[in-house]
């Protein structure tokens, strides 16, 4: 059975329609029996032997002729006999073929069992070579729709990395009874409060004590992040030289603009309940914390949050890094998406197997 | 007990010697039974409550004193007083204080049980702030000397992660005998073998076979990533229009110089009889099999190698992240350092606990 290019996608008639589209999902109906399939379907079917030719050629020539035409062409066709292999139908995401919204999407993926014109969308599946970069504003508004959003990531060895966006639940239940008035001194680029009240760090879990030992001197001493310093001066909680400018201008000198993305990330956190501590070990700008009632029993962080730019974009290596260290230590790993200084979005970015 | 600084030293009388230098490993003895001791060791002492006042102030007082004259003194404090609390004697790496090469270190740390004097040192560590970059090029010379060399990075809520400095041990056995001459082509950021003899994958680990059933045509046919394809070509294994040159171009197009770092690590791997494979899930460049005999019975990774320039500066927290990760997975994190086509050093980077 051979088939013919026409206005960019490949015609087949015969009984095409029963054998390809009606019984395997593959393609879009035309008039009659002839259905129109994209190019990546119509190399999936000379790939199995399914089709014998398109304009005369074979699979390995349909295959060069088309990534000549386009660079990404090849990484497309992996995704979707991947995605086929796992025994999905899929349709490429050309407008009027699928249901909705296709901006983002290079594929939507049906339930298993379902095809084209059912609309059961299970995943909508956008194809990333390993060196392509990747908005975290797009990323996010895809994270918001209904169905699972998801990036197929093809590496240099065409190996293909699934992972899930989401609009993650940033939620918790601290209420921190803040004292009034703490005195701080700017030490290099933290805050030293000599003599805290025992809740700032036992309940409120700011800072850090001089030294959890008992049999030294000082114990009152807690030392605070910049970013800690910065939250809880803004709130007049804490007294310092400069008040909460002073901590601010020293934050922008150590970390230029990411410490105003990590203060409002930060502040945000806390007026939804939740502590967010530091993600040093885990490579993140935070670990959060959704229940703290007392430092002394501490449950498991559940989430670590990376503060990221509005216009950042993505090399999907540090999303499959951050990701596969996030599950590793069972947390979800989160992105705050912030603009002037105020979090606009979060997504959330898991593994998933389809 | 007080003390009064002097060139930069404190300088305590009375019995300091026997109290604090010969029983506690504080200091360097001067004439007679006075002893200096560096701000930290007398910082610390005040905040043991065994100094009473330097200068005739506390602990306070000095801390902030100290940390005007330099800002990375709350950090080496910390660091201090944390490797004191577990047990060691250790001293500031002050030329003539302690033995050897003391550009790399900020403390000499001693075998527990032993002091200034014995010679018996433990590690040599280098205190860094989270915020501090740290060149791979010194990290390198600091992890060849025969004593385990360790960064003490302190992070902002001054928590403190011990990251150990080794020269690992790259080698393995994998022989290849690779076949004369395949054909492949461009395709994009990736190059195709469309009739590749099953070695090339099977014993050698190029590549990967286009699919990995058996019940699709084409099963010859082997994707190769850029890096693969130029070591490939440059031994003329592979014939690709334009030979290495065009995949190397190719290569630096996609991803600028760190394609000819990636290739002279490659290269260099391949060299030693250890295969390269992608280490894209794990956020690296590269994990590393010692011994392939064939793909069919792989065993695990060892290393992930991430190739890095050898003017290059970590950030603490990129480097946390690689060695937690690469712990979490039980793989060494190992980092190539590459200066003009040539890797010139290795280093792995560990935890530990001291």
């Amino acid at each position: 059975m051979n088939g013919t290019t026409e206005d960019g996608v490949v015609h087949v008639g015969g009984d095409a329609r029963q054998r390809f589209h009606d019984s395997k999902g593959y393609g879009r109906p035309l008039s009659g029996n002839t259905i129109a399939l994209a190019p990546v379907e119509a190399a999936h079917l000379l790939f199995r032997g399914d089709l014998d030719a398109v304009d005369g050629v074979g699979f390995q020539a349909f295959f060069e002729r088309a990534s000549d035409r386009d660079p990404a062409f090849a990484v497309r066709f992996l995704v979707y006999a991947d995605l086929r292999s796992r025994g999905f139908y899929l349709s490429p995401a050309i407008e009027g073929w699928v249901p909705d919204d296709t901006d983002f999407a290079d594929f939507v993926v049906y339930e298993r069992g379902k095809g084209p014109g059912s609309g059961a969308v299970r995943y909508r599946v956008r194809v990333v070579g390993e060196r392509d970069a990747v908005r975290i504003d797009d990323v996010a508004a895809a994270a918001a729709v209904p169905e699972t959003t998801v990036l197929g990531i093809v590496d240099e060895e065409s190996e293909i990395t699934y992972l899930e966006l989401t609009d993650p639940d940033v939620a918790g239940d601290t209420a921190v009874d803040l004292p009034d008035s703490i005195d701080g001194v700017l030490l290099g680029d933290r805050v030293l409060c000599w003599d805290a009240p025992d809740r700032l760090y036992r309940s409120g879990f700011f800072g850090r004590p001089l030294s959890d030992r008992d049999d030294v001197g000082d114990a009152g001493a807690v030392q605070v992040s910049l970013v800690e310093a910065a939250y809880l001066a803004d709130r007049g909680t804490l007294a310092v030289d400069g008040g909460s400018d002073a901590v601010v201008a020293c934050g922008r000198d150590v970390e230029g603009e990411r410490f105003d993305r990590r203060l409002a990330t930060y502040t945000r956190l806390r007026e939804r309940g939740v502590v967010p501590k530091t993600g040093f070990k885990f490579g993140a700008d935070f670990r959060t914390y959704a229940s703290v009632d007392t430092v002394d029993d501490l449950g498991h962080s559940e989430l670590l949050v990376r503060a990221l730019s509005a216009d950042h974009a993505f090399v999907p290596r540090d999303l499959a890094l951050d990701v596969r260290l996030a599950h590793g230590v069972r947390k979800q790993m989160v992105y705050s998406v912030v603009a002037d200084g105020e979090v606009l979005d979060w997504v959330a970015v898991g593994r998933l197997t389809p």
